[in-house]
């Protein structure tokens, strides 16, 4: 194609909305017109899907659910009046008790003020606030967030560790929709461990955010905690950023939560047009499908060119691989769906892994995301007439058309800057591309049932230890892993048992293994 | 395979030595014995290249060039006496200058001591650095480390807001083996202007990293810096976390070199062993080949089961992507190599892609590094005998299994904790099964021809912004994009051309469009 047919190509597929001065440009890649007419019935039906969706049709059937996270930010498309409600009043209820710590009318026992925020909660209860806070968070916010987001002990010291003194005056979130997410659960027990050392009162200082009557808002009320919000069953975890979940810490940062919600809605207006030219999101999906034929074979590369969206790619690793990895389609068949999604900012990642997007094997496509406006104020020359955020404009270009040279596909996207607004407008995006996405290759994304194998298996694996260490104390005599295993009844399980031993080795939890750990039938253990 | 031959395979292929405490399983990864022969004359040649290698042959023979990050940690093995007295003379200068630093022997101007340590570098004059202070530094180091990874206008801008009044005790690292990097020079221009607002004396407060005679080199001698390190030619910039580059920040941390050091040095010997099933590096690479058919057909994911370790996929993208991420093969034929690399920290990771990796489309496998060592001190229980590290435990292998069942193929490496030993042994290992896998698959993994690309791309916008600026100054009227691009000659750059007068436009640079942006065609541009 010679210039003047790809400016024709750039005109005529370039998409741009006056309102939220968002642009979004597909024209490198390579559909054609027979390919956009293929498609055009398939995003037909998944229109109206998307609109039964949004009108409360049962659209998650495996879990018997509604899919309501676009009334979240226009409660009257709610289903129910009191659904409007209930969304209206979470709204409010949010925004005081943020004000209210914030201007210290809530503070913790003894001190003036609350000066930092510990949210404990794990994937869609932590990407999208941390992904908020990054790209949001005030220079010197009122109060600082700090995320323990995982199981991992000397993480959660790293983190107590550096709150230290602090701890007094932090307020915790602990957000869990089932209330019985085990990482997070331990998160919570560890952080109350040490509130007690340093004889502090937790639930002073405590707030969930929970399905109602879960486990988590059963003890939160029963302690008499600061305060609980509601985690609606028709809100799925990865895309729960607009509640409570997102918007409680946001709030607690200073960050204008109206605001986030009002990009939200207005994307999802120009989302909710049925007509693939006139839709954003529509054209998003189209280019996906494009790209890996439907069926995932190429991984979606996210190079957002600003710092504060560094982590937009992880928080669109949940959104977009979480949605759409699924084994099977709505009818039973087996499909193996799903989109890679890896990224992090340019133009770094130019000095990382671009030598291979140019170069190496075509396995991908890449998402660039322009911010256009630089910074507040004034910026210095670097050269002649150049600034630093020129430089990063034309990196983003250059790079974009040498990957173009080599026929390697790009999407890019053009922001006027970072705002609240334009964050909750790109959540909201991208939420309803999966959305369309998913009806075009016919798979739920609003559940995963992948996702409870490594739980169940994990929970053997520590039912299996509790065994294991039993029978090791009742012992007389040091045990080889062969007779372990034989005595446990769980001679299927003897690599599973060597490993646990190696750890509860490592950790002085009572059991010795002499021997070569290279050999394991040589081992012998004790627990005395 | 059933239990007992699972458990077989296992022993049979479990690398351990008892030196370094690390443990290697690649019996999760389905090749057979047919393979490993087929793969054995090949691995005697890679042998060969890389004894060649640490011998002092031109390994990259584009750049006629040596490659000797071996014999940083290991200076006996350099191939001269000069060479070998460079290394340990550079070793002891930065421990001296680090030291001087720590202990307030050298200070600031006006100032008792350095607190701060701004870090602007790029890719691998950041990954490293970046990777060490997350997994390395201690909870409250001498000196705080904060990176200038880009030229993003609003990240400087952060980075110094949140240093504000530190910056006159906050000591510069300037970090470009080339000396040119455009987006350093950037951000070092950017520091520098705000040092003189400050009134501030920045070569009072700067250290250059960067090749011996390169501009920064001269310049930081002319204005007398505080100390300039080398980046010798031959350590590429994905291979220089172990020179000054890493070494220098780490330093100033409180991080012990030595350790990392000594640890890449004993890895370096265990992965010298010319016998595959001997050398872990080579079973590595062997499990890489066979997921990817030699030909990158699977994406590596990265799996570190510890909080601290969460930068380390972002080191392996550069170090792996940019090394085997080639287009041409030694003799020359298109091959279009790589391994793509992504992934953060288990367990955060299930909650995010789990889903996908079981369930979905099969392109990847999977290596956990599992942390024997939970934590300083006793952990509280979270349920009866079972504590938070116990589940991270539980967690990796129910997902391992849980995987493997659905035929998705894992490797797992274990090591005894994350100390500076460790880490250095973990860099040196990927570091050599990346340059045995270059062997394998017949690539120079030493250097990056495809980066220029994007930035001779990037220089050549720039110079059409000014020449577009100049014409819209010269002009009497204003005009259409049609004129702009036959008046500058650039008929064929005109998508560029609209592209960067919506990034002027955006930034008050004294550049105009009138119209609606969504159609190029219509609009005029002034520049009164």
């Amino acid at each position: 194609m010679d210039a003047a047919a790809l400016w024709h190509r750039y005109r005529d597929w370039l998409y741009y909305d006056a309102g939220l001065r968002i642009y979004l440009d597909i024209s490198r890649m390579q559909f054609d017109a027979a390919f956009v007419q293929q498609m055009t019935p398939r995003f037909e039906k998944a229109f109206k899907d998307m609109a039964a969706l949004e009108q409360g049709a049962i659209a998650n059937p495996d879990e018997d659910r509604m899919v309501g996270h676009y009334w979240l930010r226009d409660p009257d498309l709610a289903p129910t009046p009191e659904l409007r409600q209930s969304i209206i009043d979470t709204l409010v209820d949010i925004e005081q008790f943020a004000s209210q710590i914030r201007t210290s009318v809530i503070y913790p026992p003894g001190q003036e003020r609350f000066t930092d925020i510990l949210s404990i909660g794990i994937g869609g209860s932590a990407l999208g606030p941390q992904f908020v806070a990054q790209a949001l968070g005030p220079d010197f916010p009122p109060l600082a967030i700090h995320f323990i987001d995982n199981t991992d002990p000397e993480g959660i010291d790293r983190i107590l560790a550096r709150l230290d003194d602090r701890l007094s005056t932090t307020i915790v979130l602990v957000i869990s929709k089932s209330g019985g997410t085990p990482e997070t659960r331990n998160g919570m027990i560890e952080v109350r461990t040490r509130f007690e050392q340093k004889g502090l009162h937790f639930p002073r200082q405590a707030v969930a955010i929970t399905g109602v009557d879960s486990k988590l808002d059963v003890l939160a009320k029963q302690e008499g905690w600061l305060a609980t919000f509601p985690m609606h069953d028709w809100v799925g975890g990865r895309t729960s950023e607009l509640s409570a979940v997102g918007l409680l810490p946001a709030a607690l940062q200073g960050i204008d939560i109206r605001s986030i919600l009002g990009g939200a809605k207005a994307m999802d207006a120009l989302t909710r047009v049925p007509r693939l030219r006139d839709n954003p999101a529509a054209l998003l999906a189209l280019a996906w499908y494009h790209a890996g034929n439907g069926k995932g074979e190429k991984d979606m590369v996210i190079l957002p060119y600003k710092d504060s969206l560094l982590l937009f790619s992880r928080y669109l690793q949940q959104l977009v691989m979480e949605s759409l990895g699924k084994e099977k389609d709505l009818d039973g068949n087996v499909v193996y769906q799903g989109i890679a999604v890896y990224g992090n900012k340019g133009s770094t990642d130019q000095h990382a892994y671009v030598q291979q997007l140019r170069e190496g094997v075509p396995s991908f496509f890449v998402t660039f995301i322009e911010v256009l406006k630089d910074r507040d104020g004034k910026s210095p020359d670097v050269e002649s007439d150049v600034t630093a955020g020129d430089y990063l404009f034309g990196l983003l270009q250059g790079t974009r058309r040498a990957l173009f040279e080599k026929d390697r596909e790009s999407i890019t996207i053009t922001i006027p800057e970072v705002s609240a607004h334009m964050v909750g407008a790109l959540i909201a995006f991208y939420e309803r591309a999966v959305g369309l996405y998913a009806s075009l290759v016919n798979v739920n994304a609003y559940h995963q049932p992948g996702v409870e194998a490594g739980k169940k298996a994990a929970a053997s694996v520590l039912e299996l230890q509790r065994q294991v260490v039993r029978t090791l104390q009742q012992a007389d005599r040091p045990l080889s892993l062969e007779e372990l295993a034989a005595q446990t009844q769980h001679s299927d399980d003897i690599e599973i048992i060597y490993t646990l031993l190696r750890h509860l080795h490592a950790n002085q939890r009572g059991v010795t293994i002499q021997g070569d750990p290279g050999s394991p039938l040589d081992l012998t253990v004790t627990a005395p």
